[in-house]
């Protein structure tokens, strides 16, 4: 880090930072500029609290140099990580083949899961997804079939070969969900829910870490390092926009992310432009930006009937419109030298 | 809601909305305007998902005319709430006091917290606050003393009298966190944690609720009415500062948030200026203008030596500071027809 | 518009916005719900001040049901505008081959503009862009060769047959610009400057209207629609990024506004990924996925010494680069139907 | 600035950042740390151009370490500055004496504004605020009175000594309303006019400058600076909302900026709490907020009948409302040893 001196800040002012930055076990290096002084940190600081020198009489403020991540990080881990993800059809992410994840918002009955699973399948999906708990802002909406839609989504398992993946939303449901799912996912009001990050990194399945919508980039990938940390090295990461001035859309789907991850970590980046639109109307559009971009998969949300979902109908596809989108963006997957 | 159908929509299109809303138990109430045509849903549609009228062909979007929430709303309780806090010197939130949580972001050692809380008694506080569980971004930062914390916290309260808040972090926490503390803390990244909320709404003690950093006004009363369906009315607001643009402060404080919750609900609502800025300069103005604006307390972060706590020392203040704070803003307090 | 009344209002609450409804010439409609009564608005009310009614006892909200604007709009004219650019290719922007604008972010001089003029063209750029007047934050920076650079610029018309678009900074520059130029840009900064939106409309010249930074989608097509309404139907839409919290990018680049301006409006959109990522590793990965989202066209700042432009060099691509991305987008407008 | 290098670059790429710093005639100093290297440049760089070094090979990012601005910083000018505004009252915005700015959002006749004149020097206001020309997003709404505006408030000022304070829209209006007017307003659309902000610079009236309503605070300076660097050191800064995420408010008032302004520059700053939230209601809290956070000053619309406005009607207080206010801030002011 550098820490940055106010302008006439004095000598004792600089001496007191040094003695600090001493105090941490790290090296210092004074640089006398123009009109302001920097004293230059040298050492591993990612476990060092920089508020501290921040707080010092004279300091105007304090930069991070390193990254706050590390086994994250690409310079950790130059290859990008290839992660398999269960089911009987081989399915990974991260690799040339893309990954659809796709199903409806929340798991509804079994009749519904199993004939929209064989659609997907048919449609070149290679994993289900449906929540049988829901995180619902409103207390008074639908919240999820707990248990008895995690057995309706194992049976569609075993009926098509698809994986599946399902939200978890507490430490206490880990071991439930992950007794019937073969990917975890932490959804986005979740992401800064340390112990549920370190629950799930306790387990052996693949993780799909949804971004928070309104965290950074460097928290993004600090969620994913609990999980790492913790035991478990499969996170997959999920841009689902971000919350923004943006009226018209629900969320802003901020697809820049997907180079930014490409070069900075070697874990593999999927797409939710349902969620990160919240209009159903734009989701093929985003779905072949997103593969154009270069992000490894898309989460899609497909209902039989989206007029009677119980939830996030507006943002649903039919199943025709799922086999429509899929043929457009297997054309740009193409395109990119990737396959659908 | 309104449901607003698009320009040039079909009768048929228009009808098919009316059968769906008819099959939601509503009332409908077709308007036809010069250029669109709208539908009016009468009845209570809280409890119905609005989505599934987005996605019907021909309708445009659907305008929630209702608020969200009831039960925190001023009209279903239209004197404001005054919530008892614990504690031996008869701390309330919500009444002509002000209440005034004190005390280092996290508890470090046993006479750290003992000399801060007598110095935070003596010049006004009525409330310690300090994290024994505490969120960290990042995996290799300080996570906090957990239970021993809880000790120290529960000593201090039997030698000043103040009362204790402490956060509380997942569903497990919740019992142990509530046989030490008056009231329970949920932390800014919690807000949406459904399931902690309802977890603290079954016990019976306070609840300071932080607004998450990206929520709206509804998605926070929503968050307040989970707790309270739970079972417990006594829930205090704090806003802590919303994620923007602005790039000096680590959060810009949302001010405007006092009369709008003293509009739209009985609840109290108290200020946090040091997480709500991330800068200590800033914290005695904005503690000043929280107090001008309305807010029925603050929260305030204390520690003997900011530049060697373990957390945020950024952003706290000095015993001396604390103390010259408390007298500016009795200052203002007074000015405003309260006391400190 | 929709009047929504707060709760608890009185009859001569609502009978007071009925009068000021009608006071405004139009027609009302009440309907008691059974929590809240609205007042319906019908007619045109583009040109009446909801303000009046938000501000009157009584009145919680008004929620307007029109869009603001009218010509620009999909509903006045329902096919696709293809707006002719000027240069002796033939260029236009709207129609099934896509428009490439590129060149310099600043005309330096005449060799440097003509070689890249030549690069451009080559690689299958249509439009030549580059600033002769530069809006620089920082008074101290570089602020263009003003009319010497409009010279150079034609001058690479006229061995290329580009056309030439470049930006426009105030009402006293637009004769001298439009002399020169075949497309007049708006800068993001500059989307709210009604004067010299009301000055390009009176041009004859079709104009590039760059989206603000921080306009609502409402707003960008009202910027549109002042110009329209001065005389001048040619404007193409331009998405450059906007402002948001996140730090790893210059702007968010918001895609999915493509399908919402192919939904709304009959005008063309271009996208600009350097300013609209601000990080050159980010452009051909946007360019992919703008022509993917269904966008007109792109804009790319190319310069053969990025290390050495006077501007924007972190964000321009060599004209290696640019070749290589042309390749790439082309591929993927092949794949959505498009050319390049 | 301080150029920090990719992991794993060259030695060659170090070299060629040197080179390229010293073709700059700024000084170099090489820091190499344990994982990553970092280059700092010594000398005043507010001149360069640092995007020229962020595009070269190996460089990760350049961090700025001077502020971009100079003569508005507190270093340049270590005393707050007090500024004359004219009027035969003797009023100034920075000293112990609050300055309130108050009047109609748009003249819209003599009378209206006559009267209201008389209001505001009753109850406490130094300068009377109106809009002649109005910048209006949809060109479909009241563009105000033009000069016939300007001699209503010419008039309004003799009779009541008030200064007057109105926005200036374009270049060409300038010398007009320096004419009559004795402060300049530069609105929130036009911060970023750099022509505009030349040409007021060029007067010898002093400049009220409302802060872009999605500004950095640095960007917000260097408007500032355009203006002194013109020649005109009399600058008002005013924080008047910025846009976010939050709903419930036109715009979110980021009264941080007071203490922020306070620390880094010597130019008073005033606070709008009208349009800082576009809530009547919520100005009188703003107001009390604003000048306990340490503001110089304020500005209020005011109308005699809102409802019947023609323009900001629901931000707008009545007279009586307005004298309200006056009182309660008085109250607030004495508290913070202010006057008003």
């Amino acid at each position: 880090m550098i820490v940055v001196m106010q302008e006439g800040c004095t000598k004792q002012q600089v001496s007191h930072v040094v003695k600090l930055v001493r105090e941490m076990k790290l090296k210092d290096h004074v640089i006398v500029g123009t009109e302001r002084t920097v004293v230059a940190v040298i050492g591993d600081d990612r476990f060092k609290d920089r508020s501290v020198l921040e707080s010092c009489p004279g300091v105007d403020r304090v930069v991070p140099i390193l990254a706050p991540y590390k086994i994250a990080s690409r310079q950790t881990h130059p290859e990008p990580s290839v992660i398999p993800l269960g089911g009987s059809m081989g399915a990974t992410c991260g690799g040339k083949r893309l990954c659809v994840m796709a199903g409806p918002c929340s798991v509804e009955d079994r009749s519904q899961v199993l004939e929209l699973a064989h659609a997907i399948k048919e449609h070149g999906g290679t994993v289900l997804r449906g929540g049988a708990f829901k995180p619902r802002t409103n207390p008074y909406e639908f919240q999820g079939l707990g248990e008895k839609g995690l057995e309706i989504l194992a049976e569609a398992r075993e009926q098509t070969g698809l994986a599946i993946v399902t939200e978890v939303m507490s430490v206490d449901q880990v071991l439930l969900v992950a007794r019937y799912a073969d990917v975890l996912q932490i959804g986005t009001r979740n992401m800064h829910n340390f112990n549920l990050l370190v629950a799930v990194g306790r387990t052996n399945k693949p993780v799909l870490l949804k971004r928070g919508w309104s965290s950074t980039f460097n928290e993004f990938m600090l969620a994913a390092e609990y999980i790492i940390q913790a035991g478990n090295p499969n996170v997959i990461l999920c841009e689902r926009g971000i919350r923004t001035h943006e009226e018209y859309v629900r969320n802003t789907l901020a697809l820049a992310i997907v180079p930014a991850v490409k070069r900075e970590s070697h874990l593999p980046i999927i797409v939710d432009p349902a969620h990160g639109t919240g209009r159903a109307y734009m989701v093929p559009s985003m779905c072949r930006a997103a593969v154009a971009a270069g992000a490894d998969g898309l989460m899609i949300e497909v209902h039989q009937d989206p007029e009677h979902a119980l939830t996030d109908g507006a943002q649903s596809l039919s199943p025709d419109a799922f086999a429509q989108t899929m043929k457009e963006t297997r054309a740009v997957a193409e395109a990119v030298g990737r396959e659908l």
